[in-house]
C-alpha cells in the first residue's frame, strides 16, 4: 500500500486536477498512473515534478527513446520496481523493442560489474581522460 | 594508487599481451586505460571481462553512442569516478557533443528524483504497467 | 517469508525475552515488531543493535523527531521497503505530521537528484568547504 | 577537473549571471559555490535546479536545519563527497552544532547498517504498520 | 511477473536448452531456476554470463563456500531479494550453517555502517594502507 | 580533510585514549588508523564502533578472514574507498593472498552484474528458494 494513499481524480483538488490533466494532454492518455496519484498528497511536489519532468524528457539532443533507456537504466541500478515498470512501459511507447530491452540489461549488466570492479582496484583516472 | 599497481605492456605476461593488443586493435588507440592495466594482475578475469564488453558494446538493436550513454548513467548512478570519465569518453567518441552529455545527466538526476520519490511513497505497479 | 522466520514470545529464548521485554518497556507498547523477531535468531547481534539503536535514538542534541526523519532519508535512498515502513511509523509517534512527511520526501528527492549532477559534472569541493 | 570544466560569473551568459545573481542575493553571500558553476554548462538544468532547490528548502513545516541535515544523511549514504562538504557547511549556517553533527553520523551510520539487516533477513511489513 | 516473461524447457530453442542442460549437469539439479528462464529472453547473454558465472564460482584459491557467502553479501548491500534468495539457498547447498549466515549477515550490517562513518567523516586513506 | 579533523593520542581524552589503548592492544599494533582518529569526535560513538566491531569480527562460525573478505565486498559494492584499502589491509594480515584477492574481486563484479540483471529481468523468487 502506498505510504498516504493514492489521491483519484474525482477525489482531487483543482490544482492537482490541472496537473493531472495535462500529464494526460501530454501523454495522449486518459489515465493517471499512481505514481501522480501518491505524489498528490503534497500538490506543490506534484506539480514541480511533473513540469521538470516534462521540460527534461522532451525531444532535444537525444531523443525521447534514448531518454527513456537511460531512465530505465538508472531505475535498474537503484533496484527501484516501480520506476523500472513504467519507464520500461515508457520506453516501448516510444520505439523499444524487446531487442533493445534485452541489449539494454545486458549494458547496464556490465556497467554495475565494472564499476564495481574499478572500485575495487581503486584505479586512478588516466590522463588522457582528463584532456 | 591502485589496489595492485598497473601493469605495463613490456611487463605483461604473453596472455595479457594478446588482450592488450586485441583492446587496441579493436579501438583503434595505441595505448590501454589504466582500468585493464589493473584487471591484467588476474588474467582470467581481464579476458572474461574484455570478451564480455566488446560482445555487448558492439552495434546492435542499440548503436554503440547509446550503448555508452546508458555506460555513463549507471556510474553516475553508482558514484564511479573512474567509470564516468572513463565512458564519458567513449561516449564522445561514438558521437557524444556537450548538448547530448548535458541531457544525458539531466535525464540521470531527474531518475535518481522520482526512484527516490517513488520508494518514499511506496507507490505499488499499476495493472497497466503489467499487460 | 523472512530468511529465517520470525520468533514469537512465547517461542523466545529467555534472552531473547529479555530484550523483547526491554523494547517493549522502552516504547511503552506491547508487541514486537517483526524486525526483533527476525533478528532473535541471532540473540547476540539482537542484543547489540537493539543496544545501539536505544543508545543513537535517545534525544541528544538533536530530538527524537529529527533523528527519525533522518532515518526515513537513508531508508528511501537505500530503497528498504521494510524500513520506510517502520521508521515513517516511528516518525508519526514522534510527532511527524503529513505535511513534514511530504517535505522530507521532497528532501530526499532533490538530495538524490543533485548527489548525481555533483557526480556527473565531478564537481571539486571549493576551498571555502574546507576551511 | 569537473567534467566540462567551470564558469565564472565573468565568463557567463547573460541568463547564467541571472542565476548567479539570484543565489547570492538568496543566500546573502558573494561567491558561488563550483556545484551551480558546472552546472552553467546547461542553463535550463541550472535555471530548473536552483529553482527547485530554493522551493524545497524554504522554510515550511520542517525547518531550514532539519532540511540540512536530511541532505547531508542522504548524502552520505550516497558516499557523494562534493554534497557531503557543501551540504555540511549549509547545515552549519543554520545552526548545526558539532555535537548535532556527530548524532546526525551516528544515526545515518545505524540506518545503514539496520537497512541492510532488514534487507538480509526480508524481513516482511508489520501489519501495525500498515495501518 | 517477470518483465518479458519466462522460457519454460519445453518452450526453448536448442542454444537456450543446450545452457539449461549443462546447468542443470554442473549443479547435478533436475530444475532450472527463474533468473535464467528469464535471461533466456536473450540467448547470448544467457550463454554469456552461465559460462561467466560457471568460470567464477569455481573451487579455486578462493573455496566454493566463501564465494556464497561473498555473493549474499554483495546481494544484501543492493537489497536484491531474488539475489539473497538464490545465493543463501546456495551457500546452504555448500555447507553455511544458520550460524554462518548469522554471523555473515552481522558482518554486513557492520560494514554497511561503518561505510557511512568513513564517508560522512570523509576519513582520508592512512598512508600505512597505501604501501 | 576530514570533516572535523582526526584526533591523535597524545591530544586524546583519557576515555578516547582507553579506546584507542584496547584497539592496539587487540590489534598487537602500536598506531590507529584514521577511521577511529576521525570518530574520537564522537567518544560515544567511538566506544559502540570498536566494541560492536570487536565482537562481530572474532573468530566464530567464519573465520577471521571470511569475515574481512566479506567486508571488502560490501565497501566495493558501496563504492567506500577507505574502507576498501582499509579492509583489504585487514584480510592480508588475516591471510589474504594476491590469488584470493583477485577471486574476491571478481565475485562482487559478477555479483553487481547478475543483481542488476534480476532486477532488470523483475524475476520472481522461485519457490524451491522459499522452503
Amino acid at each position: 500500500m502506498a505510504t498516504l494513499g493514492l489521491i483519484e481524480y474525482k477525489d482531487a483538488s483543482p490544482e492537482v486536477r490541472a496537473v493531472y490533466d495535462d500529464i494526460m494532454a501530454t501523454r495522449k492518455t486518459d489515465w493517471i498512473n499512481n505514481f501522480w496519484k501518491a505524489l498528490a498528497h503534497d500538490p506543490v511536489t506534484l506539480r514541480r515534478t511533473w513540469e521538470s519532468l516534462k521540460e527534461i524528457m522532451t525531444e532535444g539532443a537525444l531523443d525521447r527513446l534514448t531518454k527513456e533507456l537511460i531512465y530505465v537504466a538508472v531505475s535498474v541500478t537503484n533496484q527501484c520496481n516501480y520506476c523500472i515498470a513504467s519507464h520500461t512501459a515508457g520506453a516501448r511507447k516510444a520505439g523499444m523493442t524487446d531487442a533493445m530491452l534485452a541489449e539494454l540489461i545486458a549494458v547496464v549488466g556490465m556497467a554495475n560489474e565494472t564499476n564495481s570492479l574499478a572500485g575495487a582496484y581503486q584505479v586512478e583516472v588516466d590522463q588522457q581522460f582528463k584532456a
